[in-house]
């Protein structure tokens, strides 16, 4: 998939805690493939809340902010990735606002489907908007719902919403956790020593040394003050929606999402890739680093040598000349490189996460060819990507998804591959533990709630 | 006075004109004296506005934005003081918001003094804020304004108004520009060959080459589009109330302000000191820059030489190094030097525009002294002053205003020196056209208006 | 090994080409990987020789500089690691110098052994230094020989170097190209078009679509003119002394080194090791990235399983806070994360190219040990590392290195662990095609020349 | 004269203080209007002696390197102006080398006349050039000077040098002061406490409240130690040429310089210039703010009001963006704007210091006419600049002084004046003390030794 694809959020609160500001940033690092644009945290110290945000990614914000300058009892963190149109400091998050309820700092991953509505609304309701990102659009709602107390706010603000969120409000005393009913997006609760910490995947509190407690429920408002937790249900549980692409490809294996291990999800799924489209290969290689462990699955299940037969260059940044145009791949080679003699004479099974344009692996195959495989197999570790997702991921436009015009066959030649295989639907959904508690809509086109019109004008958290 | 005091914004806007956001940027450089810790420039194409802004000189604005990437017709600049509790780049201006009346950017000048009282009110009412300049809750009434367009709206909300404001709001396609009924700060409107320009003082235009055409007039709100320019009347003319001080110590002399060059209304204050405070003196000396013109008067009122006996470094900026601890006056020193062939054996009166603080005259009066001056007089080209302000001047808290506690006598005796006199109120408002036409507040606590208990919370434009 | 060992340099030269100050700069992304300290480059456009140099990496040298501002035909390139006392943009290289041959830029990849006796003789004859790089000397040797011609003075002044050293020297219509006789460090030519490349590692003329001709020979001197390519041999062929370390830890496994391919042999040694250190384990997992080829290695000749057990976090750069002093793993635990699913109730054995210090070992087993593995064993290989390195390699004191002072079974209780095995010296050696051209003197203490008193007192290039 | 004319640079050093760093960079600032290219300092703590150096002001060497970082008991500092081609980080100063002697930090004002002859020289005899700076050739011949001792390596590498410069060369203990013997630059030295200060104008003494001692004497070498002063002399004594423009231009008016008062002889010039050119007008002002003072001499002996009819903008630094094409006064209008109520309907006389190209003058004419002036008279307070000068002073080529082609008549008439007048050779110089010690070349073409044919050719000190 390669840079093809980018996740929108990764969040981080901590409560009660020693050095939060240098922790949630900790916890940050572990979430920075999540969102490499811009970087954030917003610390409480029961009196105050301040903000240090940077664009670019967490090592960014270190450099341009004094971590320790924010002393504080509690704080929220955030990285986010977002489309080029509002790729400004003004969109980072943590957003910091000041209302009736006093001070409040969101952190929130995930997108609103009827944002587009409620901010026409709004606007038309005399409110003014800085940003263009939807987070903004539930401050707004808790700014102005007519409550006795903040948490009441809160919980009608939320009912208002429609979509994928996992949001953390942090006010000068309180902590409040929501996600969604459908679950789309992972949250779990973590506990270190005496403080509470909420992170987008477990790899934040591996880090940190906190212990996973559990999951967020869906529909689930947490309350974290000073006396404890206090749980609530915001909404009418429904049927479950979790992303099935974090498992594909977001979350970092070393996560348990949805209660599960991503690892050995995605190694299952390469498993029954292996089953499902069995090749006659040589060996199995991996596009590193997202394919590498539905690699070693499909290697195991095929009984087919498991290789690296490209190598990544973590060193390439963004700052980046532009290649000379009448050498198109070197961005590509920039990246990644072929081993020659582990592919010379070779037939060579390469086994990514999934296809979004397949303009990458269109230049990779030609590589691989060029290094002296003598055929190119590709086994994709999920479905055919055909239709949009208003619930977190940036995918193009349909128009340039490739499965959307092409069938597996006309994608194989256009990639100048032997084979290429896909899972199938079902077989992906069966790796997981419950396959009907997930959302595949980016591949089979169900979605599991109504979508507006102007869903995804605006920018996700 | 030097750096004891901060003017606290200057505007520009232009209308219909080619190279919108370098005239902007050149403008600014000329009222750079108005504001220094942030600068920043909105441009609209008739489509979309965008804004650049940048903490620091208008030199960092450029450094860090490309001005040449925003291109359109029609663009407001600002540049800004502010105290240090709100010195962070989200109060920095213009402030782009979007709401039901599309994407506005503002560019305000003044200081509210009901800011505190519609701040709660809005913020009761569901508003967010996500500033602390009262700016934005101007934004807000607009926003939130029940009318048939957004120029009624704009009415509407400057009538619920009260202090000082010079405010351009620029639309997509118009721009607005008020002026409270008081007329506090300057504001005036030029022609450049097809376009206009308005700005906080006249020199933006002189930099331009635009012909001063008129001041916006007290409570006027004028609406420019591509059709031409619309004068209104928002309030019933009460009393005028210009800020004395702009002559005395903000506006450049070379700008026009309040239809009357500066240079010679402060000319005349220099002169009526002469007459009023009469010294024995071999030469008068400024305090460069700003007391350079009422020196000049003096001179020549008395008869006394005018001498350059302190010379002014002008490369001494921000980043500086703490000087050590035991040379206390390594910093004033940073900035002046006197010219010992100047001052030696001679009786020096020393003019200067004003006395806040006087922590700094003090040293300079003992630098004099230990060069060689027989005697130092001291003579302020303005009365003591004694009271708050809240109409857009940062004066410290009246404690430590050194003629609210002390009396002449007693504030020479704390500076050390021979003599102190001061420019009377009644003689310095005959210097002016119309004496009673200007807010002399500070001076003889005399407001023009009603002033909340809470007025100065929040940063002004 | 993770970051406990540093190579010193790498080093790229193009001559003939278009777009040469890119195409310089996309070689060093290639040799990122040999030197993360400074990164520049110095290009020739037949008249005057001009220089970029940054502090950082590749991508810090190519935000802080435009590459397209230097046109040319001709260029050499350098990326640098460096100790901490001298790490400094003087030393960084390109080193560009004017002398009676004109001007002449050196890019260096090496270590003089007798750098401070010449040093000494040099200042002793009146000569002046401006950096603490050993470059600079050879520069001094160049410049005061006395030779008909440059590249016979370049002949005459390479002589006197002992020690290791690829050496680039660019003057403004000439790129000069020497080896030391030993050919400790890897240096090859490939062609490009119409164009010369020459590089440390084959990676960089992947990147560039050139195509690998040969290695640059022991004592040779490559002399690249437009009239051609002119070889030389300065120095009588003695004994090689490659360095063996290219395969174990430094070189990408996708560079061919010392005309093999650095994979394939980093593969047998997997291999060798578990003929030689077999271990009871359920899987087998690398030290991501350095390991993971050896690992791949063990696995197949051992028949256990290969599994990714522990996540590399590749954004984790230098800037960074430093982590709590009670938690002293935090700063391993950034960039590596256990995957509990794959460890859990296993018998692991880690494979990792080679011990240090062994403090991140330690960490590492603890941390597999808290996510359940059963038992951990450690297989390095390579050698234990007990003897200083004098050519390139910047090891730590002997004292420091675990292996000087304890035994494998000391070591492995000090890691913790159940077992812990080396590859043998003799089963290392094996693994290449010819074992008596390899330096070991940092296994074996066997130094292929004399060592001076002072050697290791500058910088190496 | 405005911009047109850049003095070469600044320096000071202080021995056997305390916070020796922080008061080097103190008394750069005072020196800053002596350079604004570079700044650096160096420190030595008895051991080791450290640099840092930034291109820029001083405030941004503030801002890039901790002052505090190095401690030491004696330190050099330097600021410098270069022309575009040189303007590189390597030409800096301090300049710090190590050689025969130990390390070594120069700080170099001046320029050597036999600068070309002498890199010739060494080159061929092997030596290599980092710079291309004079200063290097300079400590080149100091460490190839076979000698006892530094200090007799100084003074005989010294002697061979001809030109002008004042030399700064702090080693690891000891401080040596250098001044050519035609003392064609300022340098003085003063007593801080137990510490010395030696600076090129005094004004960095009057910062730092050192007491001035005496001026270096022509053709001295100081040697400071912790034992105190040992003064020598290593060139008989001949004429003097102290550089006259450093009373005209350079030098700030509250220094001593050449031991008289700048600002003394400055008005004398002043004056001197009314008797020799009349002028029938209504009111004298400045070209600020460099003809101040000569301005004032004017007034005061013509009898003629003074006045400020121009007002300078302190602000514009050197980011800044091109103005439009067609407004090519923009740039002048950026720095002054003209104050019409001063100059309406009179007969303006402006004094300035000097006329080197003109066309900055050209354009204030205009705008003073512009802003009502009925008459505008030039008068300048020094000869026409009519010849090169090889002895610091960066003067465009001959051709382009408006003086070398033009006579003041048809200078007038370029400038588009009612007339202009240029102060006589004699009568500058009778303004002096002592009119035969003073270097004139610029205006009569009379150098003090021969000039060479490449001299000017590197940059100088």
């Amino acid at each position: 998939m390669l840079d093809e694809l980018h996740e929108e959020c990764g969040v981080i609160g901590i409560y009660n805690g020693e050095n939060v500001a240098r922790n949630v940033c900790m916890g940050l690092y572990a979430l920075q493939h999540r969102g490499q644009e811009s970087a954030g945290f917003a610390i409480s110290n029961g009196e105050k809340i301040r903000v240090r945000k940077s664009m670019g990614l967490v090592s960014t914000l270190l450099r341009e902010h004094n971590v320790d300058e924010l002393q504080g009892f509690a704080g929220v963190g955030h990285v986010r990735y977002s489309t080029t149109g509002s790729s400004t400091l003004a969109n980072a998050q943590p957003i910091l606002i000041s209302c009736k309820w006093g001070q409040l700092a969101i952190a929130h991953n995930g997108n609103l489907t009827n944002a587009a509505e409620l901010r026409e609304e709004m606007e038309e309701a005399g409110h003014i908007f800085q940003t263009t990102s939807d987070s903004e659009i539930f401050l707004h709602e808790i700014a102005r719902t007519q409550a006795p107390n903040l948490k009441e706010a809160i919980k009608k603000a939320i009912s208002k919403l429609t979509g994928c969120f996992c949001m953390l409000i942090l006010s000068k005393d309180t902590l409040y956790v929501a996600r969604d009913g459908f679950a789309f997006r992972p949250l779990s609760i973590a506990r270190l020593g005496n403080s509470w910490c909420v992170a987008s995947e477990t790899c934040a509190f591996d880090l940190l040394g906190a212990n996973y407690v559990r999951d967020i429920q869906p529909g689930e408002l947490l309350t974290i003050t000073k006396e404890g937790l206090q749980s609530e249900t915001f909404t009418q549980k429904g049927r479950l929606a979790h992303c099935i692409f974090e498992y594909i490809y977001f979350a970092r294996p070393d996560s348990k999402i949805f209660e599960q291990s991503c690892d050995k999800i995605r190694r299952k799924m390469g498993k029954q890739l292996a089953r499902e489209c069995p090749v006659d290969a040589d060996i199995v290689i991996p596009v590193p680093d997202s394919s590498t462990t539905a690699a070693l699955g499909f290697a195991r299940e095929s009984g087919i040598k498991f290789e690296i037969g490209l190598l990544r260059n973590h060193y390439v940044g963004r700052t980046f000349i532009d290649p000379t145009q009448n050498v198109r791949s070197q961005k590509v080679r920039l990246k990644f490189n072929p081993i020659e003699g582990v592919l010379k004479g070779r037939k060579v099974c390469v086994v990514d996460d999934s296809i979004v344009r397949g303009t990458t692996l269109k230049i990779l195959s030609k590589m691989l060819r060029d290094s002296g495989a003598l055929e190119v197999h590709i086994r994709i570790a999920s479905p055919p990507v055909a239709h949009a997702c208003y619930f977190g991921m940036d995918f193009p436009n349909a128009g340039e998804l490739a499965a959307s015009s092409m069938s597996p066959q006309e994608i194989a030649k256009m990639l100048g591959v032997e084979s290429l295989g896909y899972l199938s639907i079902a077989g992906m959904k069966e790796c997981t533990s419950a396959p009907s508690d997930y959302c595949a809509a980016c591949f089979d086109g169900i979605y599991p709630e109504y979508i507006g019109k102007e869903a995804g004008k605006f920018s996700c958290g």
